[in-house]
């Protein structure tokens, strides 16, 4: 997989293109990031990228000229540009799924005080990491590139990605790991009592108490099968 | 405001506290900003932080009697913990504006295959910034420390804020900068005409049309008042 970053800040990269699992997927191969700088497609030898917008207001826009260049330059036929720009649903695992098909991405790092409308024609989505306000798309770059890129083959081993949260609607469970009693706390008895049918029952049971406890607009949403059903019933009673 | 961030991967925030708006915000001593490796507080020589799972399962689980000694070290009386997590409602600029109160905040940031679930008894809130799987808790510890520190007093002129999206529960009405015509297409030639009223009537109608477009759920939550009624009328007919 190929991506292709386009930014006016391209040293907000470097760190993340650094660290630990991302590395070592570039390193292995298995993707191919680029980062592109803005200010090398201005039009003018004072690299500008933004002007005010029509109609007054605060801020700077960035000009859709310069940045629909810069978008060319960068592209193929079967690249797929996303833009980031809060008109766009939050972005979800699902998204991630989708993109990783994707054989050749660009993203797009909106400037905070917005980009000429007239973009809109030269990208293919809209891409918003959540309700919040950022300085700039280059978080929300790299959130999109890591859910992506984590997902790709090797990366993570497939153990450790059917376990996690929201593949299957639910929270995951908690865990435990050493030591065994901690200020007073104690991993419960049935973690470490080797029983395999018990631990996934009781696991199952946890997962569907904390998804009922923090996010029960997900409970909402899902399907629960017979035994889910029964164990979310004895939750709710043991709570009350 | 000072914020304190543990993590294991230091290195991942070196290029987002020298950029652009961030560093300007710690230049100015606006916010302080200190970044703390979790394995100084490990208890073996080898640095281990983390340790296979009761109960089994794939991946290694960070251990609580490191992480809370990390945390105890770092914070005072004061101090608002927040833990990276799924365990929560995704972050929204509500959340922003709520830390945004605090004093003295610390991030920890969780480890991508999990926490020891004991950690709860030692952090004040879980945050999540949204529903999809990252490599671990950096980028959410940026997203968040990113949308707070740009509220920060000088670091935003006040104007920028009060036209942003979100805050009005509208998405922000599209805007153009020069040229005036590119690729054949124009800027809205009222934005062009130097009509206040009018330029204010066809930004707000804009607005409620793109929300209308990308984000109908917010449009449901919000009430409009007579005028933005009748051009929320205008702009369905229009589109239909």
């Amino acid at each position: 997989m190929k991506i292709t970053v386009l930014t006016l800040f391209k040293e907000q990269f470097e760190s993340f293109l650094n660290t630990s699992i991302i590395k070592r997927i570039l390193d292995k191969g298995l993707a191919e990031v680029r980062i592109v700088d803005i200010r090398d497609y201005s039009f003018d030898k004072h690299r500008h990228v933004d002007d005010t917008p029509y109609g007054g207001g605060a801020g700077m826009l960035m000009r859709v000229d310069v940045l629909s260049k810069a978008i060319r330059q960068n592209r193929n036929d079967d690249t797929y540009v996303l833009l980031t720009s809060p008109k766009a649903k939050p972005y979800t695992q699902k998204d991630a799924y989708r993109l990783l098909e994707k054989e050749d991405l660009m993203i797009v790092c909106g400037h905070y005080e917005g980009v000429d409308a007239r973009i809109d024609d030269y990208i293919d989505e809209n891409i918003s990491i959540g309700d919040y306000i950022l300085t700039g798309g280059e978080i929300p770059a790299m959130a999109v590139m890591d859910s992506i890129m984590r997902l790709i083959d090797e990366g993570i081993s497939p153990d450790s990605l059917k376990e996690e949260s929201f593949n299957n609607g639910l929270l995951e469970y908690p865990q435990y790991t050493r030591p065994v009693v901690y200020e007073g706390k104690e991993v419960p008895f049935v973690l470490t009592n080797g029983n395999h049918e018990e631990i996934r029952k009781y696991n199952l049971k946890m997962s569907l108490r904390d998804t009922y406890l923090y996010r029960r607009d997900l409970l909402e949403k899902k399907e629960l099968n017979e035994e889910e059903e029964k164990l979310l019933r004895e939750v709710i009673d043991e709570l009350e």
